[in-house]
């Protein structure tokens, strides 16, 4: 095991030191406590939905500054302390030992049972955890504790996140060129903060909720003609894209449109995107875009209105067209809700919708032909500024 | 649109000529047909159960000889007649145009409403598809008939699957080298057909069920110290990722390792990319690697027998079990009636399931520690032979 490292790049040696030192710095203060005769507590920031605030100038969801404290003494909080000095202390294993745990690994880790004597004598049994959520809870709170997140600890996961472009990038030991994945394309790493941008020539990122509309538009070379970065989310981001994907908008200066099905869960992958998850919001201040625009399919496309043509003519509405589900329904109302759809263009998109009860999917447009999608509906969308923000 | 060559592969463009003139010709037997005053009629290999044939020797589920007359002049027929017309044609226009359309596509540009005068004077309306496994369904008597798959026609479709390894492919007009990705990996084309596999170094394929399981032995250097060809399917194969670990084991003589979950969802997935599906047999000629095996994890990984010391202790049996479902226990009795389960270590195999009702992560496996999945369980079991066939 100790040659483990003669295979793992020179990328993850140097970062895997400086985080094990991070780790166990920030532990080590619980340690000092108990040996200079002091309680051991933790201060951590509290992950509640009343310590979540929207900063409108930032457009970012954030932690609060409100705290809690996680005490060893308190018979109510300790079960919860020792799951955590377990969990950091499986993750400080694995660091040490040149592994690459997943979530779930860490809760198989972690997973036993603990024989004591009570204080009637008698054997009691206790499990650490039982279920993952439990162990994902008190890894999110190391998370906030200790101000990384899982990535930087090297914990992995699987990735669905694609990209194709005119972008030379180092990741690990390589330099690679995603100008050159022929047919195929590059698979993004669960790790995307390690990823060096080196040089790029695009003006543009697409992020494409469809990973078929994806394929069909590389392979059509959109990204060659259009100086674009393509990407795909397959389906809901995960958050190795959404990082690559804020980064490439923060670093590069390239703006991000998203261009997803014409529903209630296409605006909310736009809105993972460019906010992230109400309850992670510590997540989100890393892995958001707020810059990100929603480029469609939006109604307006679908249906015009008294400034626009729509991009589908009435025989193609009446063949296209799906009709609402009751789930899309009550999406869509709480869609309402949230502060960053509280925009008079996000409130005509969502209203149209209520109206007509209507949604469509980007296949349609496809289906009108790829060349459509390419050529006229996507620039034109883009040069006309007929997104929504 | 008569310049969106510019932007595609010399290779798709080449094969592109040559697919259209096949489809072409294939189809002109029928307007001959009517040019000489005969009905036209399709003479279609039948795709039911009954004419599908389990191949011990080649161990691959085969088309049988039955087929059956698809008529123009029969009032049952005519519909489907017309759809499969319908939709050769849409897969004609799309080849000529440049375009690589997905079967949601397909189903979309064929969709619309006909409106005809009845015998009896009235107006009638049909439509010509309703639901999108109508339009699939005449997709496949087209690649029966024609004698090509999908992908041969350029139909793409979303694609999971990944590769990583010290193998050089040519994919479309770039070389690329699977062993400089860096942490990320190589997204495989829709079309692995028209990947050419330049030079390889390497002894054997491992295919992971776990796309999260693959970034870890990837990671760690698995695929290095161990000259393989790492491949993710993550989770139930599709079709080009089928057809890629196939390729790699006919054409480059390598062996194919199959890792799952210990569960009979995992082993249906060693199924599907050893056999293919029951129901599309006329796909699993191309498809499905017979010599594939299943690595594990097995039941007597576990629980040893009386040959073999599990991998497991009691106590990490307890920690890591999991107690089968209802739907498992179902899924396992089902697998019972398939030929290629008929095997002696598959009777064990399954038998033990059903006896302990109990299944298994290969995340449990990593939970032990990653380099003990790496080093330990999957050499020794390759080593001493420890697989199922």
């Amino acid at each position: 095991m100790s040659m483990s490292h003669l295979y793992t790049s020179k990328v993850d040696q140097k970062i895997r030191i400086a985080i094990t030192e991070k780790l166990r710095y920030r532990f080590l203060e619980l340690a000092k406590a108990v040996l200079s005769g002091e309680e051991p507590k933790m201060i951590i920031p509290k992950r509640t939905l009343s310590n979540t605030v929207y900063d409108k100038e930032r457009k970012l969801l954030l932690l609060g500054s409100e705290t809690f404290e996680r005490r060893f003494l308190d018979v109510r909080e300790v079960r919860k302390f020792m799951q955590t000095l377990l969990m950091a202390k499986i993750i400080y294993e694995a660091l040490k030992n040149n592994e690459y745990p997943t979530i779930r690994d860490l809760y198989y880790r972690g997973k036993h049972t603990i024989r004591y004597r009570s204080f009637k004598k008698s054997i009691e049994e206790e499990n650490t955890w039982d279920e993952q959520k439990e162990s994902d809870a008190v890894l999110r709170d190391i998370e906030v504790y200790v101000g990384l997140l899982r990535e930087d600890m090297l914990i992995l996961s699987k990735e669905k996140g694609k990209v194709v472009g005119d972008l030379r990038i180092r990741s690990g030991d390589d330099v690679i060129d995603l100008s050159k994945m022929g047919h195929g394309a590059y698979a993004i790493e669960p790790t995307p903060d390690l990823i060096e941008f080196l040089d790029v020539n695009a003006e543009l990122v697409l992020v494409v909720e469809k990973d078929a509309v994806f394929q069909q538009l590389h392979r059509a070379g959109f990204w060659k003609k259009y100086r674009a970065i393509l990407v795909t989310s397959a389906g809901q981001p995960d958050r190795a894209t959404r990082r690559f994907v804020r980064r490439l908008n923060e670093e590069l200066k390239l703006p991000v449109y998203i261009l997803t099905d014409a529903d209630p869960y296409g605006w909310y992958i736009y809105s993972v995107f460019k906010i992230g998850s109400i309850t992670l919001s510590y997540e989100s201040e890393r892995l958001a875009t707020p810059n990100a625009k929603f480029l469609g399919v939006s109604m307006t496309d679908i249906f015009g209105d008294k400034n626009k043509k729509p991009y589908l003519s009435e025989e193609e509405r009446r063949n296209f067209i799906i009709k609402a589900k009751k789930a899309d329904i009550k999406r869509a109302q709480e869609l309402l809700n949230y502060e960053w759809f509280k925009t008079e263009k996000w409130m005509k998109e969502i209203n149209i919708f209520l109206e007509k009860q209507s949604k469509l999917e980007i296949e349609a447009l496809t289906g009108k032909g790829l060349y459509f999608l390419m050529d006229t509906y996507i620039p034109t969308k883009i040069q006309t500024g007929d997104f929504i923000d």
